[in-house]
């Protein structure tokens, strides 16, 4: 277990009852308790039920006559939820919750878990990067991940498009971790549905947030932090300058992780903020040796990828559908990927996980709107 | 003036006179006198002459009975080629002689100049790489080229294929100062002839070895460690793994000067090195100012580009052909420009330096063999 900036668990009584893990989400679905609030809370109360019966004078004391802590039937619908879907509730100093999250003043009171709980107990590397990552980004993504999956390391990323897509698909016969914005069961964006409930069983779904929340833009940096608290080390494949990727990155660098980069071609803007990186300080990596070889290990424990789990029909993490509608998202994710360099047809459609008629579609329009050109020889570029 | 790690010109007596000019070249192409050994006897002698006259002693001391030291008429013939090239002879301590290569033990005994010897006076960057560089690569050598030269530095390199060409080029409105293998009228590849030419007039060519020598395999090393110990940092544009430019990189490394590389995609075999060299220290550049950020300096004084000198119908430095046939160089460059993706004609014509015609001739005989595949719309990829 890793030292932890935090005295956890002494300074409160660790959940071990149903009572006390309703108080924990009471407590952190309170209105105005942040992260920070919460552990504040804890700690001065000395156990979630107590911090729940001190708040309303807290309140009070500040000058909110009215204000009534999160009532037991919210927290208990919502407890309902998580089980419904197959969740676990993990708490801070409970079993299962990541001791590295603890070292953050602002660690999450709460994490739903779908999946194999067990891969928070694995070393951990997070690969993130561009959303409109280049066919080659997508490669070096896939390629880290598999080969950090095969070391033994769960691969943690933000199942969003481009490189977390990427790097969880690759992941995902080791086990991979997707942090996720909203709920659980808000999968967005919406084509990374099927990827999310193949990560259901055969990885790991982590949501600080209830099931049913939709994400929004502020969930983001909330979720990142989570991502760059659970690796050791956050390897960046393709970012641009000013980027999530990058301000997820800073954040491992707050927490003392290790940051590391995969460099590309300073004309390339997709690699402006990994080159920024490693003029930073950040590792450089060129594959999954480098990686090892940063963090010191000699030799890591090799995985086995574990068989396929068929995705049932109905997937415990049923999805709902996110604020962009696919379509428009396919759309970006074709001229992302289209540079000026004609591109072959099936490199796109490998990329985009879409079929050939899909894609021609898509191009027919796309032609036409003058945005991209097709070369014979089932060549498209940009422009 | 540096500092020197030797500490000329006290140790010997300064040439000045012809007589002292001629002695200096005999003692350099006395047979078995190396650079350091030209040196040694400098220092133990306190004068070329003194050493000659003590040359055939210290052979017959270390048994060698027929030993005599480069008769004078060689090293007059000699002076006389340099002249009729119109270039001037430049020795240890003597006026021209640059004094940071005064800090090797192996400074170049004698140094054969054509062109703007001014140029030696001004703050030097070297900028070298493959010289089966990708286009990409060869953008980025111009680019650097061009502002390092527009930000006042002479723009060392070696007048190889690829990216020292492209170097050159950029830099030459601005000065740039070629190192030559061989003699200075011996000008390899040969198709860098007219780009030679037109250096001899508004640059410098510089060469160690007498005109009329060609260049052989053991000399490339030799000329790089001058490039290496005139510029006071070294740029890296794109190496493979296992190449000259490394070499030259760490020479400059062991001379005390700055290393700097422009990062690419690990995928990309050309960018092996210079990730190589940034993961072992090398300052990553994106572009000059990098360059000059690095250097620790605020801001340089800023060139204007002269106005191009029209070469000579018979140039100063006439070249003799090469040892390898134009038209194999010619093969190997298309080969080494053409990756998977296809490139644009228009593109490759440009970075050959050649017309459409002879482009198309080579084009139809890597074809037939299966080397190079011609897409619709103008574009060749490899294999």
């Amino acid at each position: 277990m890793k030292t932890s900036l935090f005295s956890y668990p002494t300074p409160f009584t660790p959940p071990t009852t149903e009572e006390d893990e309703l108080s924990f989400l009471r407590l952190a679905r309170s209105r105005r308790v942040g992260a920070t609030t919460f552990h504040r809370l804890l700690k001065d109360h000395g156990s979630a039920a107590a911090a729940l019966d001190a708040l309303p004078g807290i309140a009070r004391a500040a000058g909110s006559a009215d204000y009534s802590p999160c009532p037991p039937g919210v927290a208990k619908a919502e407890l309902s939820a998580g089980r419904r879907l197959g969740a676990r509730l993990l708490l801070p100093g409970g079993p299962g919750y990541p001791a590295d999250l603890l070292e953050l003043p602002d660690a999450p009171p709460v994490l739903w878990a779908l999946g194999r709980v067990d891969l928070l107990a694995a070393p951990r590397v997070a690969v993130i990067g561009a959303r409109n990552a280049s066919s080659l980004g997508q490669r070096m993504a896939r390629k880290l991940a598999e080969e950090m999956g095969r070391a033994g390391f769960a691969v943690v990323s933000g199942l969003a498009r481009g490189i977390d897509a990427a790097a969880h698909e690759a992941a995902l016969p080791f086990g991979t971790i997707a942090v996720m914005a909203g709920g659980l069961d808000v999968i967005y964006p919406p084509e990374n549905r099927d990827l999310a409930s193949r990560i259901a069983t055969g990885g790991l779904l982590l949501a600080e947030l209830p099931p049913g929340t939709e994400p929004q833009a502020r969930h983001f940096p909330q979720r990142n932090r989570i991502i760059a608290a659970l690796a050791r080390a956050t390897l960046v494949v393709e970012a641009a300058a000013r980027s999530g990727s990058l301000l997820t990155a800073r954040m491992a660098l707050d927490y003392g992780r290790e940051v590391m980069a995969v460099p590309g071609h300073p004309m390339d803007a997709r690699a402006a903020g990994c080159n920024m990186l490693i003029r930073d300080g950040a590792v450089l990596i060129r594959g999954a040796e480098d990686v090892i070889e940063a963090m010191g290990l000699e030799a890591a424990p090799r995985a086995e990828p574990r068989p396929d789990p068929r995705p049932s029909p109905q997937p415990a993490a049923a999805a709902k559908a996110g604020p962009m509608a696919a379509v428009t998202g396919l759309r970006a994710r074709l001229l992302a990927l289209l540079g000026p360099a004609p591109t072959p047809e099936d490199t796109v459609i490998r990329d985009l996980g879409i079929d050939a008629a899909t894609l021609s579609r898509e191009v027919i329009g796309l032609e036409i709107e003058g945005e991209i050109t097709r070369h014979p020889g089932g060549l498209l570029s940009r422009g």
